[in-house]
């Protein structure tokens, strides 16, 4: 029997906890530990629920409570991992203190190239906003440059980059940035919405409602090596979907880089040689299995959902006592909580995905003359 | 494809997390999920690694904090609870406060019975030994009275009852004791090493290094209704196996209970009728399968740990430089590190038990005359 699992990996994972639901470490622990990872949960805020309720309850870790945890590990020898997924943290000093977090594990392995790799998702915002301080930006631009893989929105793309993403062109302009301003070797911008970009430019467009994914692992003299996969689009709102996908990613990356032989993953930060194109690098083939997993388990998250909020519809008691006002944060909290991530139940997408999707290398030479 | 899911069960579970290795919830939210359980983790303390590295770092949640995550919860309407599992709060307020959760969610559900059940795991100590405070004692005693199945081992077996269990004549008087006092319709008692206790009576002993293991489920008339299940003891002391024990318990009894058709589910408590023998009780079947699943996944941690020390001992550095007590205390950090129960990538023995022990019958007419 297959157990479906990916090579042996020890993940030390930072990142928020809700008792309810599934987001931050509450997603990425069990998507991980599903695929055969060894987790270690460091959890930087413990909240009853996530914010989409607009209402929680709990406490937040403080950079020097999240330091403290560390230095626990440390002092046991409990150290000894392979990957850090590092996501939300909840304030500029504490997005500190996971970074020295970072630089330390990376210091210790310094001697092993490889052996240790860094997946960072700069945690801001989205949809045009940011939903941290201020001052968590300048924390994450100093942190960048440590890491090996970093997953960022549209929105925190270009934040890093300074770049506004209008097009594809732009995109990829942005991913180059990226790769330029932070020399991290590996990006994927999770989420974009091409088509709320202008496709003025050459290149062909995605076909209606789809996501598109794109992803790049640096060549030797730094340029951008470009690939981008389209997913069909559900139309929900998911909370967690980040986590899944950083999370689905690290498993997957390590297999992918295995899979590609004892050079590569001796290699620093497991950047792949010139000569292998775009499409078949292992971050490409990584995301194929990832947009794959998450289809399948968010498409029964939809179906659950909808079905929940038309049984539930049927049940509901006439709400004349409550105001207005009332009635509609109950039907938020309920249309919310009919969203919730079904992962548990659907775990066998994540060990077995069906990969329905293709990858699309995407070199400069597709890209319109104006990038 | 079959995904060996038990049915579909939602859980609270409260208990400590430590980020590295697999005690408390860190042990239990894995296990039932493997199963198919939505597991709601509300966490009682944060520490870096089990206490028996004889050192940790991090912090305990006041019994206001615990309270307020659960308040988090009620507010947003997410305690639709089929199971709660309660485990060690790191205070007597914190017990409390966790008791008053369980009496919540009891009391919310007392219209329908079967339809919220509470495993208890008072935990106190163990080895003779108390390893909370003296207040935390009666403020479980105060508690059990609520909760469906307690899982106590036989030392804290023996406060509840205030019966030395020194043989398996008292072992039996214990349970009974605790049915009669706490009116507790389920115990467990697990982990009771036979051979320390006196073979005096006529009850046929078990082999050598085999731990016992004993259940009830009450009658009508409030009397035990004992089962008993042997199992080969390994030589090796594992932390978090009764966390492990409790979750698969959890996550086999609502199957079991299933599988006895719709109306023991809406039985109060679960309790078969009275024409139900021991050895066929949900509840002694569900511990056959939960023996086996622990067995084997402990069996293949003692071999990875037995590995690990070896050829960690083949490439240790001299260690001149070490004190005596620092050599000590280092190979005593290494080997707890080395007998961390290796959980998920036995996922596979969690889902699909080999069931390789039988339940026997143990009801009072086997017993001594004595009893």
């Amino acid at each position: 029997m297959s157990d479906l699992l990916v090579p042996e990996t020890r993940v030390l994972a930072v990142a928020s906890h809700v008792v309810y639901g599934h987001v931050g470490n509450t997603m990425a622990e069990f998507v991980m530990q599903s695929l055969g990872c060894d987790v270690a949960a460091l959890n930087t805020v413990h909240f009853s629920n996530h914010t989409g309720y607009r209402q929680f309850k709990g406490t937040r870790a403080t950079a020097q409570e999240i330091t403290d945890l560390y230095q626990g590990l440390c002092q046991s020898n409990l150290t000894d991992f392979d990957v850090m997924l590092s996501g939300y943290a909840p304030s500029a000093a504490a997005v500190e203190a996971v970074g020295a977090i970072g630089i330390d594990l990376q210091t210790k392995a310094a001697s092993k190239p490889g052996s240790f790799f860094w997946v960072l998702d700069p945690v801001m915002g989205d949809q045009g906003r940011l939903y941290v301080n201020d001052d968590v930006v300048p924390a994450y631009k100093k942190m960048i440059q440590h890491a090996d893989l970093i997953l960022p929105n549209q929105f925190e793309a270009e934040v890093l980059s300074g770049i506004k993403i209008t097009s594809l062109a732009t995109l990829a302009e942005a991913i180059t940035a990226i790769h330029r301003i932070y020399k991290v070797p590996h990006v994927i911008i999770t989420s974009v919405q091409l088509l709320k970009l202008s496709h003025s430019d050459s290149t062909p467009s995605p076909p209606d409602n789809y996501l598109t994914v794109i992803g790049s692992t640096t060549r030797s003299d730094g340029s951008a090596r470009l690939f981008r996969v389209d997913v069909p689009a559900l139309d929900c709102f998911f909370s967690g979907t980040g986590d899944m996908f950083a999370a689905l990613t690290v498993a997957r990356l390590r297999e992918a880089v295995f899979a590609a032989g004892p050079e590569l993953r001796n290699t620093a930060s497991w950047v792949s040689p010139d000569e292998v194109v775009s499409a078949d690098l292992p971050l490409a083939q990584a995301t194929l299995k990832v947009l794959s997993s998450m289809h399948s388990v968010l498409e029964r998250t939809m179906e659950a959902r909808n079905a929940e909020l038309a049984s539930a519809a049927l049940v509901s008691a006439p709400s004349g006592d409550l105001s207005v006002e009332e009635q509609q944060k109950q039907e938020h909290l309920r249309r919310t909580k009919a969203a919730e991530v079904r992962l548990v139940r659907n775990a066998r997408f994540l060990r077995d995905p069906l990969v329905q999707f293709a990858v699309q290398d995407w070199s400069k030479e597709d890209l319109p003359d104006q990038l």
